[in-house]
């Protein structure tokens, strides 16, 4: 594996090469070569400074340049050999600019290190992801309001500890999980800001002897701010762990999600319906159709918590500067952002073609003394305290549950025997229209406040 | 346990009371009444709208207040009778004001659950603690600027992987943990947004029958705003694990502190001294001082991390809205507060009593080679590319290892041996000084730069 | 709070006492207290010893338990007072032993060190509070066995994906639960061998001075074996990870139930009836009767995690041998303990209780489609290949799906269409009855292999 | 992407296709193609079986078992197409199989499923896994024991709280780990027990209706019992959490020896040399020698507790039986498997390559007053209590401190100062030999004690 007898990077002071096993399993090019687009950016972008400050000449910035470039084009057409003894990106695309364009290669590595490189390569990256998810959680976003206004007015038993709670809108309900995911958004908008600072200049700990100008880089490179410590700049891991944070968040948003999906298409919901094209089948049982993907999404969030865990306990206890240990922070990170990314697009594409069945919904809210609450309500009104209307009205929900009958289908009579308060004007407070009706104010589920939020939430999508 | 044959607050339509060892297992008072103050402030705000609305009388609301008011006064004096048979902080204040100023305590509850109840009380509290926490942050970051002042010119080998880098001031150094604090004070700011919330108004889970006006308690209790969705409201958790997240960076950033102080303060490194006050003996070997603060501290980071963790589990998964496994949000909360709390004030009383030994952290940085690259640089000055003076230096030092002759102590004849390009003026550059002193750019360590940075420093913590 | 200017046990060689928030912050006795019976145990085993040996008289030993025995009933009484100056349970029980015996108690500690008597005590307590979780995992498998002996022949829809699968019987699925417990009891076998080795005698980390014989105290103790090497007896935690190991799948698991119970009480669901005695209402909605228990539970298994991840986080790169990271070590594993004994005891409390609604399960078996499968082996057993067959079935369930019509409701000639294999006897086939019966092997589910099952289990628990 | 309408194996009741984004997303076979061997040899018993009970004809048999070998010799050749259409490695192997022998091929899936079929291949998979896995922990810990004996009688500093403690042998030390790898090999062992029991034939969920015999391919496959619930057997992955967690305590156990390495090869502790093989340089600092491969496995212990994390949370509230959550079992498990393998492997080769430095390591012994718990000893032999003696010990090392003198270092007559106790004879208990020969007892640092202890171990291993 190895070309030579001692690396040629750094093996002057070696003895003998690395052992191929050693050099195996520690090369990172197997996955940060994911980098290369990066990492050519910030290579230009390092030797434009280099030539404003007089380190280089035009000359040589050029032919760096165009050398970049072509090897860029040469991993995009899929014909770069990446090399497991050059040990990473950096060095590979190096050693291949080196190849092409001769000594001048060797110069583009001054006043930087690989330590600040790959920190920078990783930030550019990352914000680059992140816009992309930001992307996929506002497309989201847009399915579920388009699913909102459609069932803005559909009733639906709204539950508390899976039980019947009270009635809701279907839209209503929708506009909880855009709740989640504008909290989400914002989160991600939070963590590109201190993503998107500047490490390039810290060198491999200390910063550099050459008369480098930072702002230059991070002007070029499109960065809010250059990191303010050389041994913090090539030290921080924290943009990474934040952002696994941010998806976690986003994972145990779809995973909640998910379970409400997977309960509302099984036999005994039966709320919606999911197109075919988002469902799989048994190998044995001809009958199955199975919600595989927020099934899958829901045990997708486990590995996104694992990734962040792996993250924490990565740093946790590390002195500065850098560590090969964080060596090891690439793939939690790639592995979080791909799949965060890969599940908002399913959901994304599924969310606005999922089809409710507004009668199953309707006769679920009609069971269950779903309008209770209503009754106790009611009786207020007619002067009692709450917590007595609550003890009235529990009696009456035991006397349904011991006749089986809900609390609209009983007699004016049967009502009465739990307080002579109740009247023949009950009825209208004990139907699902006028219970949901009657939550009208900030945030209710009113299919008015529904509708008023839909055009709020509408805006919010508009502005971004 | 249980005073009456079913729960007061909720037992109308049950036929037994609740199994005794259930009562104790699933109540939440033992711990939850922790937030009473906040529970009182949430509740005086409420009779206060309900007023406004016209639902309660004048004096209705004031009796509420008064009420309330001595309740706390009650609990503040200790005595308090907090009942496992009453469920939790709300019911116990609620049952206790309903038995000094009778029917009208039992209409405070008119429009609201304990689910917005307990959902308010928490964000309450926590956005006071965020506040206490942000301000140790500040006292930590003092602290560190203090010594850092001191110490701005005192030259210690910077490491990475632990081994000699390069020269750096110790001032730097510190630095690097002050920029690391501004990161976690910033993201403790972005979670206090979402803190600042208020759900009060989302009832049990789809808003209230009753007019309430959400916007005046929101003014009352200095939210920001009010959340867009009842059923969200009642059931987001977001802002607890967001919290544990940026609590876990700040344990995270004090783990590694932590692990540089017992390095520093051990018999191998002896950079510093820490005053007897922080640290204990042991009681079988009378020698020992131990540096137990750090070491706790850096245990520690692995309780906040389990909080996040449990967090996140306990989320994941849950239909919406409010589900009894919710209950379990606050234990790990309160955890992550108080440890994060405690650890920031230890660390902030701990650091500015830092004692540097210079001449020892000096005459480290004497060894290891640690102007390496100073040589390196020194050779691409004279016109060779970065790659082959790296090469250079590489036989240079293992010359050195070989001889064991640090770099400054071989003869202009030995360092000509490994490139003809060395001549006299190669020794300013192998001191400490010139090292140190070289780097001086946007963030590096140069004693001048790290003396600008404090001055930056001091401002953004006077404008915080 | 402290009581003379340094420190009595290690004071020597300090120059100024602990600063008050050190001393707090870094005591355990708050929650090491709970040790105390484990501690006094190891006492006075130790001191036997020491009197086998030589070290001690026979008349100090006896003075030693005496006092010892003195402090136990002290505690237990509640008249202890317990001192944070002490820093923890083993100071302040040796405080006290001196106070009372005079200096006979200062010899007590000859040979030891905190570090292997909190290691031991730890152990000793973990070992009864295993064999107490044991007890009760056993109580919850027999719960589970009453009722699925009652349940053996009640049919209900079996899921995948939470679509109807296959009808298999209520016993069938609760002895899946069985299956699970019986290894989370192996996995506390095992785990129990590896805690039940005594550290002793490793003192502070390198074995002591004083003529020891560890395999006496091993004897004393009934430890299974000591410990083969002193660093490490002081600074293993493997046990306690270990356990929470053993102790999150148990968690996980009860999460699983946990999760059907909900499912199952829900009005969707409607399979099950929990006494009201393991519920709770709604202070608000006066219906509701809420499956706290099970919900609960599910909840709490995120803290287990939690605490297993923080212990793993704690041990994670701290070199031999003790360090105060490790008093970090307590608090987890006591919660773990306590979660999972507390959750343990509510389930083996509640599993006989629970009542099942057998014709809705069985009026949900026969929805679905669930005897598709049926359908296919039918047709295999008329000599067509079984891939073939599922595809011939899936077009009767889509026709079925269109026509709103389960298969055993199509007639002959509605079958016919999809194959005409399909003769009059297939009817027998497509019964829940039939189906359930057919698959009488071991470890399927037809009632006589359920039955079989119950039996061994019935021996296994015996055998325990 | 999908080469027909519908899925072929499950597609009858579909109208649409699966969408192709939705394919790749939910396909498995990227990831599980790796169990490719272990299907076919679970394949190959399941014909055998069914042939054996008649279901199979014995040239059906043979057919299928002839086809199943060609197809793994392709893809051993890696000539074997794997198609994201066919969903998993079960699929593309049956097409395969079913394109090549024709309709037999069809009859193979014939009383299974790929529920039961994917639970038993990874089960298979892992029971090697496991197997190799031991095998390097052994050539580790016979590693260690090379090491061990070479330095039995280096003396060096043993540490608490990285502070000088009392001297130990560095044999002592190295046995330490191997004691904790030998828990880690009885915990594999353990594991293997419940990885070991086989699921096939639970079909679906419910078992099937054909006569199958479990006890025959029980046989065939070398698994020690059947699993008793078909329910369980397809959704139970205990089996991958235990391993996770075996598998994280080991990287624990790595990450603490790479601590002590990274320590170890410091300017600061110079106690040992790593060969430079397992060691890189760096691109900017020329004199860089880093101890990667510790490093680097410092940091993968996080991934590992990652993988775990996931796991957990992946089966956290799962309702029985298999859900399509469970497809996420794989890719943590084969992570935490590669990691731990391959981390085991590089500590195996690396640790007898260790060269310790003796003279540093005795030079580090000589200062931190490491034998004054062998003063205190000394003078508890004249009579005085422990207690006391610690105290004077302690007045002595804060002389000894202010003096900048080790206790050996001084005189009778500043001895005597602190009790006149202390004889002519105290010198030959404060030399290194002498504190370390004193702890003479069953797991003590006494060379004795290691040579002894060495000499079991090897028997350990031996009887493996």
């Amino acid at each position: 594996m190895m070309t030579k007898e001692t690396n040629q990077s750094w093996g002057g002071r070696f003895n003998e090469p690395v052992d191929a096993f050693v050099a195996r399993f520690t090369a990172s090019v197997d996955f940060d070569k994911r980098l290369y687009k990066h990492d050519i950016m910030g290579s230009i972008a390092h030797a434009k400074m280099l030539t404003e400050v007089g380190v280089l000449t035009a000359l040589e910035r050029d032919a760096i340049i165009e050398g970049l470039s072509q090897i860029q084009q040469e991993i995009e057409a899929g014909q770069f050999e990446w090399r497991v003894d050059l040990e990473d990106v950096h060095m590979n695309i190096e050693a291949k600019l080196t190849e092409r364009i001769g000594v001048t290669g060797k110069k583009l590595h001054t006043g930087r290190s690989r330590n600040d490189q790959v920190a920078t390569d990783i930030r550019l990256w990352l914000r680059d992801e992140i816009d992309r998810i930001k992307a996929e959680v506002t497309r989201l976003q847009q399915g579920i309001l388009q699913l909102a206004e459609r069932e803005a007015d559909t009733i639906m038993p709204g539950f508390t500890h899976l039980q019947t709670a009270q009635p809701v809108t279907f839209g209503h309900h929708l506009l909880a999980w855009f709740e989640m995911l504008s909290r989400d958004f914002e989160r991600l908008v939070d963590c590109r800001k201190r993503v998107n600072r500047m490490p390039l200049g810290s060198a491999a700990l200390a910063g550099t002897t050459y008369p480098i100008d930072r702002l230059i880089t991070c002007d070029l490179l499109g960065f809010e701010a250059v990191s303010g410590n050389s041994l913090d700049g090539v030290s921080d891991r924290d943009f990474a762990i934040e952002f696994c944070s941010a998806a976690s968040l986003i994972m145990m948003h779809l995973s909640r999600f998910s379970e409400e999906l997977v309960l509302w298409t099984s036999a005994q919901f039966r709320f919606i319906e999911l197109p075919d094209r988002f469902c799989t089948g048994s190998s044995i049982m001809p009958q199955k159709k199975n919600p595989d993907v927020p099934e899958l999404i829901r045990g997708k969030s486990g590995r996104v918590f694992g990734d962040l865990t792996g993250l924490l306990t990565l740093m946790k206890g590390q002195p500065l500067a850098y560590n090969k240990d964080n060596q090891e922070d690439k793939e939690p990170l790639f592995d979080a952002v791909d799949t965060v990314a890969d599940s908002l697009r399913a959901f994304a594409d599924m969310v606005p073609a999922i089809q409710a069945r507004r009668e199953n919904m309707r006769e679920a809210a009609l069971r269950g003394f779903s309008t209770a609450t209503d009754l106790a309500d009611y009786l207020v009104g007619k002067g009692l305290p709450f917590r007595d209307c609550h003890e009235i009205v529990g009696h009456a929900v035991r006397y349904g549950v011991e006749h089986n009958k809900d609390l609209a289908e009983m007699s004016l009579a049967e009502l009465k025997q739990f307080s002579d308060k109740i009247e023949q004007d009950v009825f209208a407070v004990l139907t699902l229209e006028g219970s949901v009706n009657a939550r009208n104010h900030l945030g209710g589920t009113a299919p008015a406040q529904v509708k008023a939020a839909i055009e709020q939430a509408k805006e919010l999508l508009a502005n971004r």
